[in-house]
C-alpha cells in the first residue's frame, strides 16, 4: 500500500477563497464575523476539483491513499485574531472531511490548527487542542499541521519547544496523532514561500528540537518535517558535530526516535541523499501534490513532484525499506490510520479493495 | 594552490570582545561613543591567537591561504545605530588587516560591512561602500561579507535584490570584489545561529536571486553562498521546477553566472551531493574554520570541518575540476586576489614561496 503522507487541497473550489476574503475584509473593516454557514460548496464542485487534481495524479502514479490537509500557505495564521483563525480552520477542515467522505479510502484528513501569533498565541494553542480533538473524533482525521511561525515570515513566536505548546503536545500524545511541522505563507518580501520559508521552517525546527529536551517530556510525541527536512539531511554532519560539541546526545537518540522526514525532494540526487543519510524507518513517502512545483521535468519526462518515480529509480533502497517508506512507516506514525482504514473498508468494501 | 575562501577570526584576543562590550554599554547608557583607539592588542597576542588556531589547522591540512574575515556572528548588526556598526566594522577589519600583515601570503582580508537595520539601512549601505573601498584600497582586502538580515533573526530588511543595496553593488563591480552573503548572529530564540539562521540565510537569498533581475542590472556582480548554499543543492529540483513553472530562465542562466557555493558541508554524502549537483566552476573550497563545528568526527577520525579530507575522499571529482574547486575558481571570483598575492610575493619572497 502506497500512502502519500503530504498533500494539500490547493485545488479547492473558488468559493472557499471568496469566503476567506469576506471573512478578512469584515474583520478589518468593523471587527465583524462571517459565519462558516455562509460557505456553500456542492459535492459536485468538490468531486470535480479532486477528480481533476489529486485523485487523477494518485491514479496515474499508483498511490493508494493521500493524507490530505488544507492548503498550507492559505492557513495564513497572522490574519485577524484567534477567533478568525478558529473559524477559518473549521471551514477548511470541514471541507477536507467532505473530501474524505466523498472518496472513502482515497483520502484521510490532516487538519489545520487555529494558531495565532503574538498575545493570542496561548489562547490559540487552547483552541488548537479543541479543534484537533473535534477533527480526530468527529471526522477521523489522523494528523495535523503545526505552524512554527504563526507570524508568517517574521518568526515572532517562541520555538515549538516552548511550554506554551505543551497542552497541544499532551493532546497529540493522548490521541496518538502526529503533527507535521509546516509553515504557512510568508508575508515577508525577503522570504519567498515554497522555496525559502517552507524549507527554512523545517531547518529551524529541527535545530529547536536538537537543542531542547522536548522528547524527554513527551517521549511518544511524533513530529514530521516535510520537504525532505529542509536543509537537514544535506547538513547532517554539521548537526552531528554541533550535538557532539555541545555535549548533547547523538541525533539518533535526541531526535530520530520522534522525528520523521518526508520525501518531498524533487530530483534524484537529492532523494538519494535523503535515503542514504536518514534511516529508512524515519522516512515517509510524500509528494506534496498538488503543491509547490507543478510542471514536468524535461530531464526525466516526469512531473517534478512525482516522487514515486524518483524513489523507484534508486537502487540502494532494499525491498523491506522501500515498503516501510511507501506505507509501513505511515501506518506506524499515524497511529489511528489503520483503524480509520478498517472502518472505511467495512463501510465501503469496494473502494477499500482497490 | 589550495585557497580556503571562508574563514573567520573567531579566536581573536579577548580585548576585542571587551572593546565591543564597552562600545555597546556606552551607547545604551548615554548614546556615548567609545573610540576605536581605545582597543589595544599587541602583535604577539594576534600571532598567538592565529598560530594556535587557524594557521595551525592550515598547516595540518596543507591549505595554502585563507580568505579571512571577522567573526560573522559577532558582526551583530542590530546593535546601536549606523555609527555603532561603522566603528565596530573599522575595528574588526583593522584587526584582520593586522593578521594579514603578520602572516603575509597566509591570510588575505575579507571585510565586514557596517550594516544596520530599519531606518538606518540606506545610510548604512552608504557607509558600507566607504568601508569596503577603504579595506580594499588601503589593506588589500579582496571580498566582503554581506548580511541579508541586519535585524539578526527577524528578517526586517528588504531582500538583497532591493535597490537600496545598488550603491554597494556598483562599488563591488567597480572594485572587482565579490560579496559572501553571510548572516550574523540570531537574537531570535526560534532560530539557532550556526545550524538554522546561517543555512536559512543562504536558502532565502538564493530564492531572492532566482526571483529577481539583479544580475541583469549587474551582470558582473559575484555573490558567494556559504555553507554549501544552505538547502539549495539538496532541493535543486524544486528550484528548477519553480523557475520553469514561473516562466523564469533556467538556473544556469539566471544565477549560476554570478553565484558561487562554498564547500562548508561536513559529511561525505553531503559533499558528494554538492559536487554532483553544482557545476565545478561554481564551487569554492572552504572550511569555515574555526567556526560552527570544532570537534573530530568519530566516524572518520578527522575534524568535521576538515573539508579537504571530505573533498579528497570523493572519486567523482576529476583533476581539472578539483584544481578549480581548490583554488582556480577563487582566483577568478576574487578578482583582486592574484594581484594581492603577487604583491606579497615581491615583498616577502620566502613566505610566498611556501
Amino acid at each position: 500500500m502506497i500512502i502519500d503522507s503530504h498533500g494539500h487541497f490547493t485545488t479547492a473550489p473558488p468559493a472557499l477563497g471568496s469566503w476567506r476574503e469576506r471573512q478578512l475584509r469584515a474583520f478589518e473593516e468593523s471587527g465583524a464575523r462571517v459565519s462558516p454557514d455562509e460557505l456553500h460548496i456542492t459535492d459536485d464542485e468538490i468531486k470535480n476539483a479532486v477528480e481533476q487534481g489529486q485523485l487523477k495524479l494518485q491514479l496515474e502514479r499508483g498511490t493508494d491513499l493521500g493524507l490530505f490537509s488544507p492548503g498550507a500557505g492559505k492557513m495564513a495564521h497572522h490574519y485577524g485574531d484567534e477567533h478568525t483563525s478558529l473559524d477559518w480552520s473549521r471551514v477548511s477542515n470541514d471541507l477536507i472531511a467532505r473530501v474524505c467522505g466523498l472518496f472513502p479510502g482515497r483520502f484521510v484528513g490532516v487538519c489545520q490548527l487555529p494558531q495565532s501569533p503574538g498575545d493570542a498565541l496561548p489562547a490559540s494553542v487552547r483552541n488548537s487542542v479543541t479543534e484537533l480533538e473535534r477533527c480526530v473524533e468527529e471526522s477521523d482525521f489522523v494528523g495535523c499541521l503545526l505552524n512554527p511561525d504563526p507570524s508568517d515570515g517574521y518568526w515572532q513566536a517562541p520555538p515549538l519547544t516552548d511550554r506554551v505548546y505543551y497542552p497541544l503536545y499532551e493532546k497529540l500524545v493522548e490521541l496518538d496523532v502526529p503533527a507535521m511541522v509546516h509553515v504557512a505563507m510568508s508575508r515577508n518580501p525577503a522570504l519567498q514561500g515554497t522555496c525559502a520559508h517552507y524549507l527554512n521552517g523545517d531547518t529551524a525546527v529541527f535545530m529547536q528540537l536538537c537543542m531542547s529536551d522536548l522528547f524527554t517530556d513527551f517521549p511518544d510525541l511524533k513530529l514530521i518535517l516535510p520537504h525532505g527536512g529542509g536543509a537537514v539531511p544535506y547538513h547532517w554532519g554539521r548537526y552531528r558535530g554541533v550535538m557532539q560539541d555541545q555535549g548533547r546526545p547523538p541525533l539518533e537518540e535526541a531526535v530520530l526516535r520522534n522525528v520523521y522526514f518526508d520525501t518531498c525532494v524533487y530530483h534524484r540526487r537529492g532523494m538519494q541523499l535523503l535515503v542514504d543519510v536518514i534511516p529508512a524507518g524515519n522516512i515517509l513517502f510524500a509528494s506534496e501534490m498538488i503543491g509547490a512545483v507543478r510542471g514536468v521535468d524535461p530531464e526525466t519526462g516526469h512531473r517534478f513532484d512525482d516522487t514515486t518515480y524518483l524513489l523507484d529509480s534508486l537502487d540502494t533502497l532494499g525491498d523491506t525499506d522501500r515498503r516501510a517508506v511507501y506505507g509501513g512507516n505511515a501506518l506506524r506514525v499515524f497511529g489511528r490510520l489503520a483503524g480509520v482504514l478498517k472502518n472505511v473498508e467495512s463501510n465501503y468494501p469496494k473502494e477499500a479493495g482497490k
